[in-house]
């Protein structure tokens, strides 16, 4: 299938055709050939203008929090409405085993076979801003198909959930109901990011899980969630709010779906989800850049010569952090400028 | 004062004559002139054997929560005891309007007349990567002249308390006691990384401080303070803890320093001490390393040429953020090529 054909199937409507076309398209820009990369970049600027008018909903949570019967009963609730809902993933730990073990289709067996649903796995290799890369342009290729609901789910491990978050227009943290009193192994930065904090298996303890949305309530309200001088004078300001659910009942759905509107009609008025938009795109520019550069200085002969010395004599305290980057940094354009003496 | 004479000067006894070394040094890292860096990374490296002996400690709070009263009451008390205590600062909004609006010597009447005190104004140019540094510097200048507690003091804006963060062993947060009703202009991300959370003004408010201690004691434990797999099997962890005090009265002085010592005490005995340095400091040279790829990468002719068009295109989502970044990084490794190629 060529680019073309590729970008024919995925604007038109017939289902099969489209998702073969989709299929295709994002195997295209998974591949790190490089002709396969610059028919990729092609067929991405040319989808562009289809894309943007999807939801993008970010699900993080430990794993046994029930992430995927949670994205089974919302997507089946919203494909019921019309809605077109693509799920993606991003599984860190894929980048180190080499498979992925999120976005299994078998985990969510009524959605996998609906025809309004589109369920990717994670990319399963490179590192995580490669994986977040790939599943950021899948994102847009689902929107350039119809596809209103992108759902991009991770399991809540090293910086991933930092990646969904900048990726989303409404970043969701899943919760088990014992919050409060057990530990569970949520890292920082996650709960303060969130726009909405599910609990879900509400129903195995009540009084728990209503222990647990007083107290997150209460610790999202009072953590800095609020007086960002950046977000004065923008209109209402959309408050982190907890709701409980069971996605196993299929009870809360509804409210958790009204409260997802109520973000998007708030965030939309008052601006912010456009500017969140921009934001993400230019941070997300200025990230690969920041890779690419950091990658070309490591295989940068000099600086491979140099770096192991230095950043044993910076761990041992020999040797001053900002003098060994300078060094370093004085390595890598050093070569540049003697091949240069010698061309 | 050459370099070698500074070096003396900071290593000997006497106050006076250190001083002034002290000053030298630090303005001699100040300097952005070439043979300034390479006679500043010199010192630095000739240094950097007497320091590491200090506690280092971060202050961050908004303006009004009292920091210089409190640094002002625990150098007192400190010094008191024996201890020579060096205060510094990083002041974002010195970058910005040229001055320097903290670590003003007037503002610490005491302290800055006591001679087993040093207080040290922020860096007053640059950006924020560029003042961090120095105050990094002259952190180690001041533990090369004996100073065994160095006080990093920051206002809680921009990215500044992530610097101070990533510079000191132990990282407290001012509060008002009014935390749980009134809304203070904290960031996301700062109460998250105290060790230690201090209520000063304490005696204005007795009763509402200490309904704020329960509930930022409960926040912190709640809100992924716990559960860290990485920092499983390294023994017994500290916990952020909340301390009420005034010191305007010089009360809970004593307290503070109390939890400060249990803090190192423990975090020497687990080894996080010694591993957070260690990080500070890779983490820190790869931190420079980047900010000097990207000024590099900015600088270029081929970039400056296209990057404004990539932005805009990126913002206004005509083209995806990662086809811009390959096209960028292409420009300036094109151009390299062509160079190379005329020569």
């Amino acid at each position: 299938m060529t680019p073309e054909q590729m970008q024919a199937g995925i604007l038109q409507g017939d289902t099969a055709v489209q998702r073969r076309a989709m299929a295709k398209a994002i195997t295209l820009l998974e591949s790190t050939r490089a002709d396969h990369r610059q028919q990729g970049d092609d067929l991405l600027t040319a989808l562009l203008p289809y894309t943007g008018k999807a939801l993008r909903l970010g699900i993080s949570g430990v794993p046994g929090v029930g992430k995927s019967t949670f994205i089974e009963a919302l997507g089946t609730y919203l494909t019921a409405q019309g809605h077109k809902v693509a799920v993606l993933a991003i599984d860190p730990s894929s980048t180190v085993s080499g498979g992925s073990i999120l976005g299994d289709k078998t985990r969510m067996e009524q959605l996998s076979v609906n025809p309004k649903a589109y369920i990717r796995p994670s990319p399963s290799s490179g590192t995580l801003g490669g994986v977040a890369e790939k599943t950021r342009e899948s994102m847009l290729v689902c929107e350039a198909a119809g596809y209103d609901v992108v759902i991009v789910e991770t399991v809540g491990v090293g910086q991933s959930e930092i990646a969904v978050h900048g990726m989303t227009d409404m970043y969701c943290v899943l919760q088990l109901p014992n919050a409060g009193d057990d530990l569970q192994a949520i890292k920082k930065g996650v709960m303060e990011r969130a726009d909405l904090v599910v609990i879900n298996k509400a129903d195995i303890d009540p009084n728990a899980a209503t222990r647990a949305q007083a107290q997150i309530t209460s610790s999202l309200r009072l953590l800095g969630m609020h007086g960002n001088p950046d977000h004065a004078n923008t209109g209402a300001l959309w408050q982190p709010r907890v709701l409980q659910l069971s996605a196993l009942k299929g009870e809360g759905v509804d409210k958790f779906w009204a409260a997802v509107q109520q973000f998007q009609q708030l965030q939309t008025a008052n601006g912010r989800l456009a500017a969140r938009r921009e934001k993400q795109s230019l941070d997300w520019m200025w990230e690969r850049i920041d890779a690419g550069l950091k990658l070309a200085f490591k295989q940068h002969p000099q600086v491979q010569a140099l770096l192991p010395r230095m950043q044993a004599e910076v761990a041992s305290g020999k040797l001053a952090a900002s003098t060994a980057a300078r060094n370093l940094l004085a390595a890598q354009s050093q070569q540049a400028h003697t091949a240069s003496k010698f061309e």
